[in-house]
C-alpha cells in the first residue's frame, strides 16, 4: 500500500494529468508522468515543450524537469526547432532517442519472415527478411534461423535489444506466446515466446496475433491514428482483423484476439480448414482474389497486385470482374460495422491493391445495408498508410509497452 | 486538481481497493471507498461485515465506519445473521435498503411496454405492463402511457423516483436518449430520453438498447455474472445481441451498441427491413422460428412457445424438425465466438424455449467449426436465468449507475 509525503511532494502529486495507482507517492506520481511523456514522444513524435505541456496539462516548469530528466537518462534530445515561431525564446523540440531503447520485431507469415530492429519513437534501425517455402515452414527451422539473424542484425547495428515482439498469423495465448493454431503455416502449439525468450538471453518477449498487430499500428502510428473506435482488415493468404474498441486494443477471454477472417459470410462457398464454410477468408483471401481475377488460385502475389494495378486503370471494368468479390467483402464488413460500431475500418495487405472504383462501391453497399452506420453517418472506409510494415511496428509496440512503463 | 492532507488523512487515502481519480482528496477517497461498498452490496446483495473486509481488501474498523455511515444515511440496514458459523460475536449481516433508492425501469418492447419501480439491490417493488399493438404503437402514445403509469405505479408505491432507465428495441443514441431506428417498432429519430426527462420533472433519465441492457443485467444479477467476457443473444420480433468485454458492455464509436441480428448469415436469406438480406434476425428471429415449426408466420408468442415445449418432450424430432433452423443459429454463434472470444454465450427470450438437444447440438457445431472456441478450450452456451426480468433489471442498472457515484 502506497503512503503520501510531503507537502511539496504533495504539490507535485497533485499534478497529474492521468490515473496512476490510486494513492500513489510522489515519486510514483513522478514516474508515471515521466512514462506518459515518454510514451507521449515514443508515439507522437518530436513535439515543443511548450506542447507538451499543454497537452498533458502540466506547467512548464514541470516538464522542464521531466525532460531534463529523460535528457540525462539519453532517452531523448532537444534541438532548437529550424523554423521559429514569433518572436521571443523558441521552445525547445524534444525528440525521442532510438537508440536509447532498441527491440527485435518478428514478422512472421505465411509466405516470409521479416525482422527488424525498431528504436524509441518507431525507427527502424535495421532490417531483414526471407521467403517461406512449405518446404521451409517448420518451426523449429523457422524459430533458429531467427535467432541466427537477430544476432547478425544486432551485430551489425551495434546496439542493445531491450525487449522483443513477435506476429504471427494465427490464435496465440498471450500470456505465454504460445501459438495455439496458426493453419495457413500448418503450426499447432507452437511454444514461440519460450523458445524465443530462452534463446534471446532471457529478454521479455511477446507474441501477439497478426492483424492485431496492425490495428495496433495503424492506431498508434497510421490510418486510424486518433481514431477511438477502428477496425483493420487485412488480407494475404489468410483474412485477419484486428480492434480497437475505446481506444483500447479489444481482447476476449484469455486474451484471445477474434478471428474475423473466419466469420462465415457465405455458408455454400467454399469448403475452409477450420471446420466451416464460406469463411471470409475463403470468399476474400488472396485466392478468391486470384479466382475473381480470372487467374489461377496459387498465382504469385507480383502478379495478383500487377493484374489490381492494370484493373484500376480501367475503372469501367472494375465491377464486371470484381462486382462478386465485392459483394463478399461488403458483407464481411457490413457484419463488422453491425457488430462493433467503428468509425472506419483500414483495409490492410493485399486489399491495399484493390482499385479505388471497387473500394468507393464496397463503401456505398456497406452504408446502404448497415443500419448501425447510417445511425452513426456512415462508416469511413481507408487503406492502411504503414503498408507491409505495420506488422513489425506493432510488434515492436507489445515490446515497447513493457519497456516504456519501466523507463 | 486534488490536493493531498495531513498525515492521517494520507493513511486512510492509502487504504484503497480501486482507483479513484488520481491525487484524490482523502474524503474523496472515503467517498469511493463507499460508492464501491455500496455497489458491491447492490449487485452482490447482502453480506457480512467481515467477508466484506476480506473481499474489498479494508480492515474491519473502515468497512465499520463506512457501514455506519450507510446505516445513518438508511441506505442499508445491518442484521444477526439467522445462521451463526463458529463460536465468537457473529459478523453482522449488511443489507441494502431497497426503499432508499428507487429507480422506475422501461421496456419497450415490439409487442409490450412493462415498467417497474427497481429498489436497490435490484428488488421490484412495483410493476406493470399493457400489450402493443400495431395499431399503439406510436411513438407519442407509447410515451403518455408510460409517463400516466408512472405517476401510477409511484403513488401506489408511496415511493420517490431517483432516476429512470429505459430500453428499447432498436439503435439508440446513448448520449441524449435519442432511439435512431427502431424499425420493428417502426419508429425513426425519437426523442425519448428527453421527453421523459421533461416529463419526469427533469430526472435523469438514461435509454439503452435492449440487447446491451439485458446483457448487462445477465453479467451483473443472471447467467453471465462473474464472466468478464460474455455474449447475450435474444431472439423476440427481432434478435438483438450485447457484449460484455474485459468486465464492461462493449460500445463503439458514438456510444453505439452493436446490432447482432443484422449480421448476415445466409445471403440469399430472406430479405430484411435493414437494408440486407439472410440476417440472422430473418433466419432465427420469432418469425423464423414459427416457419421452421410449420406454423403460420405471425403465430402468438404462446402458440410457439407451447409448440416448442410439445416437441422438447420427443427429442428424437427435435433436429429433424428444427436441424435447418438450428443451423443458421450456429453459423451466427460461431461469428460471434469467433469475433470476439466470449467464455460464454446467454441465449434470452424465445431462445430459452428452444429444447435442451436442439441447444446442446448447436453447441456441439460451434466447437467443431470455430478455431477460437477451440483455442478457448469450448465455449460454454448457457439459457437466461432472469428470463422476461432482464431488460427491466438492465434499464435499472443504467438509472442506478449514476445515483450510486453520488450517494
Amino acid at each position: 500500500m502506497s503512503r503520501i509525503g510531503s507537502p511539496k511532494q504533495a504539490e507535485e502529486a497533485a499534478e497529474l494529468t492521468t490515473t496512476p495507482t490510486a494513492g500513489a507517492r510522489p515519486d510514483e506520481v513522478r514516474q508515471h508522468n515521466r512514462a506518459v511523456l515518454l510514451r507521449r514522444l515514443h508515439t507522437g513524435g518530436p513535439c515543443t515543450r511548450a506542447a507538451l505541456a499543454a497537452e498533458m496539462g502540466l506547467n512548464r516548469s514541470t516538464i522542464k524537469a521531466l525532460v531534463d530528466e529523460l535528457v540525462k537518462d539519453g532517452l531523448v534530445v532537444e534541438r532548437v526547432p529550424a523554423q521559429r515561431s514569433g518572436a521571443g525564446r523558441p521552445s525547445l523540440l524534444v525528440l525521442p532517442q532510438p537508440q536509447a531503447a532498441v527491440t527485435l520485431a518478428v514478422d512472421i507469415r505465411v509466405e516470409q519472415v521479416a525482422m527488424a530492429l525498431i528504436g524509441l519513437g518507431g525507427e527502424i534501425l535495421n532490417r531483414c527478411s526471407w521467403s517461406l517455402r512449405p518446404t521451409s515452414r517448420n518451426p523449429r527451422e523457422v524459430f533458429t534461423k531467427i535467432v541466427d539473424n537477430s544476432a547478425v542484425l544486432i551485430e551489425e547495428a551495434g546496439v542493445d535489444v531491450v525487449a522483443v515482439g513477435a506476429s504471427a498469423p494465427g490464435v496465440v495465448r498471450r500470456a505465454d506466446g504460445m501459438v495455439r493454431e496458426a493453419p495457413n503455416l500448418h503450426w499447432t502449439e507452437v511454444p514461440l515466446g519460450d523458445w524465443l525468450s530462452r534463446a534471446l538471453d532471457g529478454r521479455r518477449v511477446e507474441v501477439g496475433n497478426d492483424a492485431e498487430l496492425s490495428a495496433l499500428a495503424e492506431h498508434l502510428r497510421g490510418a486510424a491514428r486518433g481514431a477511438t473506435d477502428a477496425v483493420f482488415v487485412g488480407a494475404d493468404v489468410g483474412v485477419g482483423g484486428g480492434v480497437i474498441s475505446g481506444g483500447m486494443p479489444l481482447r476476449g477471454s484469455g486474451g484471445y484476439v477474434g478471428e474475423l477472417g473466419h466469420m462465415v459470410v457465405r455458408p455454400d462457398g467454399h469448403e475452409c480448414y477450420c471446420g466451416s464454410r464460406g469463411c471470409w477468408e475463403t470468399e476474400v483471401g488472396e485466392r478468391a482474389l486470384s479466382r475473381a481475377l480470372g487467374l489461377p488460385e496459387d498465382s504469385p502475389r507480383g502478379v495478383v497486385v500487377a493484374e489490381l494495378h492494370a484493373l484500376a486503370q480501367q475503372p469501367d471494368e472494375v465491377l464486371q470482374r470484381l462486382g462478386e468479390f465485392g459483394e463478399w467483402l461488403a458483407v464481411g464488413l457490413c457484419n463488422v460495422v453491425n457488430l462493433l460500431c467503428p468509425q472506419l475500418v483500414v483495409l490492410g495487405d493485399l486489399f491495399t491493391a484493390l482499385p479505388r472504383t471497387l473500394i468507393d462501391h464496397v463503401g456505398k453497399l456497406v452504408t446502404e445495408r448497415s443500419l448501425v452506420s447510417r445511425a452513426m453517418g456512415g462508416t469511413k472506409l481507408v487503406t492502411s498508410s504503414l503498408g507491409a510494415d505495420g506488422k513489425l511496428l506493432g510488434a515492436a509496440e507489445l515490446a515497447f509497452e513493457q519497456v516504456l512503463a519501466s523507463r
